[in-house]
């Protein structure tokens, strides 16, 4: 059994992650830790998981957390745990960060885009992209991985096939994403009241979103050229899912069968995304699942091609994707613990 | 491995039987079947099943249903699958259904609540009320299962601690009970319009519920002598979940602890059931899984106790009770296939 | 021109205050105060209101207020306004509050059930239960309402032709009530986030919330003798609205239409109480306007009767009450500015 | 008073209207038809209604509406009310139609996009199209407008200005719009039903939906030149709404302030066009009042320009700019009717 710890289980992610660790057979849930909560049992704090896991919350170090596990996983605001992070990986531990701390190549392009130093970057050097479609065979011998953002997983592999052919050009990218409420945390806020997120919508952080670089990253790397993008978060009155709208301009005059079969190739052998030949994802197809539903349409008045790709924040953006690398980095089946299907109600 | 067919697989209950059936390790869907799909792949019409159930639909009768499958759960309304169920029981097959149809011990009872005639008296004697709580061991011996309605499940499981241990006078008993959407089905009607539906609620059928009579019959057979009661459903915006509040006049002036105590004593091995000692259940700490979670205020100041109870009302109102049902009637561990902890969010 | 202020614009009610002043063609908005938002414009925190109202927030004492307005609306938390209204009173101005302070005859009913005390007593003397629909003689000669909370209204008001005819027993009257998440205001609270609020519904303060009292105060007046009774409030996933159910023992065997009959009577008069004669109210009947729906089910077998009443809980539960009676206290129509339908949609 | 009559009075749009008429003071509502619910008060279908608009639906003619009306509304969908129109409009009566029959000035756009033969071409000569901020010279003379749809008038108010100044691309104007459910009408469809439309999202009608004929022929009048677009609907889980976030190339490098005073000077004297300064639109900025709601920001390192434009879809985008253009029509002030602020919550 692999021991596995969460530090900031208490959060939209962490307590995602407690949910899906609860069941998968080959894990154990060694230590859960809360500065909030400390003392309380996970299940007082989302009592969703009484008689599921009814783990007591701990203010857990470094050192207990060497002591007690095989794997951490760290879901807190970025900067907040790199200390921690590098005391484990010093002692030998295996770590999935959910935050931004460790999903860039090049330290600048952080800095940039976070407004902060980052406080241990020779470990930058040895940390892994979690995409795990994207960055299978290093993550499998990685011992820390940056797990990616949620917009960033949906925008990413909705448009790699198409970079990855050539079939498009890299100026005029749009990326029009939406989010459900969950994706902004846990954290209270005038704008996450109720009554002020049903039965409305915003944009916002609108072509500052950090997430942009993340994408840019990714599919430059892909394109072999570098790729600047807009990218405009939404928020949605839905408490799940990323939605995005992808735009780009064909390089010449394909049909929606020469490029469905770009992505057929592309994830040939990827369980988790589903590629959509007659229809169009929506939301409530991927909601409580690991899957990543893409479809498209040739706009061929316009030479454009529209891509949907389609995620649920919490799962494959998250905690769903943090699982799916821990099996990676552990050598299990990689959908271990992550086949259910999902809600759709 | 349980060769197991659902009839009327596409509605919402059918669906979620198909989810969970899915991923229950001593199982495989041998057979779905659907009027209005049949030739489609249940993942055309509910397609966050892709990948996982991709089964096609079948007009199934009897004959096919009997060769392919050792359980059939029929999920169609009350009425049009009694003579399938004939057919099959005869064949030797276990059967679940999931109508009003097989619920009663007393036919007349039945043909005054649902204002027809029964169409197989005689199977009515040997089906069995499938509230597993309640009536374990005759399930486990049972060939026919009328798997219960999602209030009255929440409802006789809220307020049978307090009639079993005489704690409660049976008149003035008072159930306000209140639904998410999809207990009203997939079928299409105005009130059921998303613009009509959300951001309003309402109550219906007040006083004339089906549902009625079949708390009655249960509570009725706890206390050992006739209980006739309120019972008033409302439509609440959201799309899971039976919550029901409860309310009752004390016999003599117990405490909360006294009257929680028969609670934990009622349900002192039911894995399922969940007793709120220091809080009250919300519907989202059920929404997703299996779970009866109950709590209760004793009103001093009126000598009433005030109880809520609230489950999923597709899961443990359902799908999750049908399986509960199959486990025990195939000799499987009663919770296999439904350990999942709920959504939350 | 009545020239109006409201201490506590920014609040849920205040804001609907403001919205329906903006409207009224016999008042101007004369001075809004807020403490937090102080310095700003009223449509910089509510844009909706930009172009509507865009009056600058004070943060205004006593003195300011007496000197710009004819009449104040307190919109603050109980306990809060009442230094600040006993100046107003003084110098002659009329007061409308939204607060539990004013609504009591009695202030041990006030003390035991908010569990502080009473600072202005000698108030409580002068104020009037600004119920318009009950007190209306008394509101216009009075310059101090103690405007009613919006559970109090709905079920007051449900109630009181039943009790008036003597038709129901004063024992076993149960108030099961829903309310929309507006009713808990704008602060900031977990149970409120979108993400934990959507979905899902709660019950909360079970026997124990001080509406109770201000509900047993006036249905006591009305029935001639002291009733208590039960009063469970809920929250469910939608912003605006009061629905109530309740239940009572009838007296002897009425029909429905006798039923009817008095309410018809007891509102024969009231522009704003709509009796349903041939179905029952559902809450988007109501939102967005000063109505209060009521419809009723005989339960025969029983002996009970069922009542549904529902308002909008920030309209005629707050905002619309307070303006019918500042209209009555001005010699206006009862209806000058809250005419319009609600908004079903 | 101006006698007006609604066809088609019991959809969204047209109840709508009724409600913008029961309050609007020089109107008085003459006639109401609907072919589904003739004999019926219009207060049955629509009980918010109830004490406002009592009005017995009829199954109306041209000749009974040419009577009764001095103006009607035709609220049904394309294709429907043509032969009505034209009878009504040879006697002399003033029509706005709410469907796309009579927003074109080419016959053939209209008959591509529609995939039908218009039945009445002759009055696409005389019809005006009834943009209110961009046509309202031509509005006031005319007996015949084509009420704009809900996502034209969103994404052409929110591009105009860049347009006329010449400050944007042509080429790569991209539109992703956002729409509340209620757009879809009332009809009923399984996408509609509340459990497959809450906590969800889609694309729908990528790269097909006619409205993007209508924008692109009122973009390109105010251009000077044709231009195409890309226009993809979504449909988002609230009832009311239109959000457009719209993409544009610069032809230089301007600054979010430049651009703001194209849009300051363009809508200088319209009333219900609020322009954002320091913040963007949100959905519940506008919902249940007439204002067009528009902010921008700027994308230096791309050199894009990013607008969000926020509509009520039911109010601006169809009754109420219908009332707007009946005031134009009749000499009325143009916000009669329609000064009332929008809900908020």
């Amino acid at each position: 059994m692999i021991r596995a710890g969460v530090l900031g289980a208490t959060g939209y992610a962490g307590a995602e992650l407690v949910r899906l660790l609860a069941s998968h057979k080959d894990t154990e849930i060694a230590m859960l830790a809360s500065k909030t909560y400390a003392g309380q049992k996970m299940s007082e704090v989302y009592p969703s998981l009484r008689g599921v896991c009814d783990v007591v919350l701990e203010e857990a170090d470094a050192e207990t957390a060497a002591q007690k596990c095989d794997v951490v996983f760290t879901a807190l605001p970025h900067g907040v745990s790199n200390e921690v992070i590098s005391a484990l990986y010093e002692k030998g531990l295996k770590v999935i960060d959910l935050s931004g701390d460790f999903r860039y190549n090049d330290i600048e392009t952080y800095e940039k885009w976070y407004q902060v130093k980052h406080s241990c970057p020779e470990l930058l050097k040895v940390s892994v992209y979690g995409l795990c479609e994207l960055h299978r065979e290093e993550i499998k011998k990685a011992r820390l991985v940056g797990n990616p953002g949620c917009y960033t997983t949906c925008s990413i592999l909705g448009l790699a096939p198409l970079l990855k052919n050539n079939a498009i050009e890299t100026k005029n990218i749009i990326i029009d994403a939406k989010s459900g409420v969950s994706g902004a945390g846990r954290g209270l806020g005038q704008a996450y009241h109720f009554c002020e997120c049903t039965e409305t919508m915003k944009a916002y952080k609108v072509a500052t979103h950090r997430h942009t670089s993340e994408i840019e990253q990714e599919l430059s790397l892909i394109a072999g050229e570098e790729i600047t993008l807009s990218f405009t978060p939404h928020l949605v009155p839905m408490k799940r899912g990323i939605f995005a709208t992808e735009y780009a301009n064909l390089k010449k005059p394909y049909t929606k069968e020469e490029l469905l079969k770009m992505y057929h190739d592309f994830y040939q052998n990827e369980k988790f995304v589903r590629i959509y030949d007659n229809a169009l994802p929506e939301n409530n197809h991927v909601t409580g699942s690991n899957f990543v539903d893409i479809g498209l349409t040739v706009d061929e008045r316009l030479g454009r091609v529209i891509v949907i790709s389609n995620i649920d924040n919490l799962i494959k953006g998250a905690a769903g994707q943090a699982v799916q690398n821990m099996n990676l980095m552990f050598g299990l089946p990689e959908d271990e613990g992550l086949c259910g299907a999902g809600y759709y109600l």
